[in-house]
């Protein structure tokens, strides 16, 4: 389907205008969950996943039969100031790792029976140095809102949104630090493994972009425009589209969750469709999913990108479903209630 | 394979002549591990899993292609003294749901594509109450000890054991406060769901059964055999048998967790081929986790038993050496290194 908005202005209205989740689903799960043969409570988090997928799936009984992971891949004017311990082309080459099925990623997608997709966005024509100016146009940061708006699947059951850009970690500092405050500092992570000079210099990188874009600060689409990159706006748009097909996400690591968050800060509660599928390594993970009120599925110390540590989520997810949906009921198995 | 004891003396000889892992595969692993396209510790604790796994499969690049989750089912003379919430005919009711399909360990064993058995340990014949005597006689232990080690598939390349038992936190938290000490109160939690009533009962029954058996608790054989139960001795027997085909194994929550602790205190690195899959919600399992040394994988509350939690982690361990095994490396794809 063809993105329904060609401006800006047009994507706020589509975030106006989302969809709740069916109440008469998640009630439905909710009483169903209740006469599985367990005692009360003791498939812990499974329980209170299979209900918030029933809402969003609007079936008492959720199914994941068709996960989907879509990747987006962006280059970073800001790579110029020396923010990644990689250096810039390394992003085509996972483009074409990844056509070729041998990063993580496509090894997780297949563990989990996910279909997977890669966007690579103008690779040869990296974003601005957001220190010098906006990092995209509006029809720049629109058409990437429409690429990952228009990549989702219909018929999926399940979406993961991954990434990869050498440098964005950089700008998903610069996100987080704009839409929620504090200090540079506090935002700004190792990424890919930069030293302390490294860290250093990505800091102040990130304190020039907040200082250049001080005007917007206060409109996530513009913080989005002006200090983010292709594929965090693919994402973004990703995300906001399965909203809108009422299709559950699972949220990955500090970049993409830094896009996802200007979803939010957009429009209060359009995440409420997203899980945290896990909480990465990189540093301020742990505080932007608190920013946001999402308590990760997920604690294994990964800091990859690419949609991994969403994708490992996949699994847990597919085991919450799994039990909701296919265990007898006390009555059904003849079991004796406590 | 018949089991190659008959007596508890026997299994001590079993236990003094285990395997360890290969240590050429195990670097094999670490190697590889170095040279696969992400930045090194991406995959934070997959890399860890994947690199174990290879030391106890013996492969620089191993698999997850038959997982089994074996159950086992047994009663307790304790449940008369009023310890669960739940009445002594539920094992048996749940063993028919086992066999029919309809537990949450089947929907588990499904999704993950494990093998899944279940062996009900002469449930019309609970063992005896642990507070009026030892709860097995010799031959019942080994009874089960033998059940378990011949239950193990030796094809399969990675194991859960999981158990049923109405009554058995009790015998687990007797089981472990025999093993490490501390009060009574300290390893007894609530199980199914008793009240705090219920509570007070069971911290009552483990401290008369600590009493009772006062003069073997220095004997982790002896402590199974007069504290436990014949699906706990079936667990360990199971463990045990992994261990000598070198097959790793992830560990269950409280239950499975208190019967492997056995073979560790009865023979020290005896659970060097097991992993704790998750950290459950019932009380004690986090000390008990703490005393053996291992860091569980997932902490999503579960409560359960049957293996669940460790089914849920063979999600983990699929994704693991799904990444180690199938990934690129940096020469093979062309990707330039940081």
């Amino acid at each position: 389907m063809t993105a329904p908005f060609s401006s800006l202005s047009d994507f706020r209205r589509v975030l106006a205008d989302l969809p709740a989740p069916d109440a008469e689903a998640r009630a439905g799960a909710e009483a169903r969950n209740g006469q599985l043969t367990k005692p009360p409570g003791a498939l812990g988090r499974l329980e209170e996943v299979a209900i918030w997928m029933a809402g969003w799936q609007g079936t008492a009984r959720p199914a994941v039969e068709r996960p989907q992971v879509v990747i987006f891949a962006g280059n970073h004017g800001v790579t110029a100031r020396g923010v990644s311990a990689f250096p810039a082309e390394v992003t085509v080459q996972m483009v074409a790792n990844f056509q070729a099925g041998g990063a993580a990623i496509n090894q997780l997608a297949r563990a989990f029976g996910a279909r997977m997709d890669v966007h690579a966005l103008e690779l040869d024509r990296p974003t601005a140095d957001f220190t010098a100016g906006p990092a995209m146009t509006e029809a720049e940061v629109v058409a990437a809102l429409r690429l990952g708006w228009e990549a989702v699947d219909p018929t999926a059951d399940l979406l993961v949104t991954g990434e990869m850009g050498i440098g964005n970690t950089t700008a998903a500092a610069a996100i987080a630090a704009a839409l929620f405050g504090g200090a540079p500092g506090d935002w700004t992570g190792r990424g890919t493994g930069v030293d302390d000079r490294g860290l250093a210099i990505k800091t102040q990188v990130v304190a020039e972009g907040l200082t250049r874009h001080a005007a917007v600060l206060d409109d996530p689409l513009e913080v989005l425009r002006c200090l983010g990159g292709r594929e965090l706006a693919a994402m973004a748009g990703a995300i906001a589209r399965a909203r809108a097909l009422r299709i559950p996400v699972i949220l990955d690591g500090f970049i993409c969750t830094a896009a996802a968050a200007v979803l939010e800060r957009a429009r209060p509660g359009a995440l409420d469709h997203a899980l945290a599928g896990h909480v990465s390594a990189e540093g301020a993970h742990p505080r932007l999913l608190a920013a946001l009120g999402k308590r990760p599925l997920l604690d294994l110390g990964l800091r990859l990108g690419e949609g991994s540590g969403a994708a490992l989520a996949i699994g847990v997810v597919k085991g919450a479903v799994a039990c909701h949906s296919g265990m007898a009921t006390f009555a059904e198995a003849g079991v004796s209630e406590g």
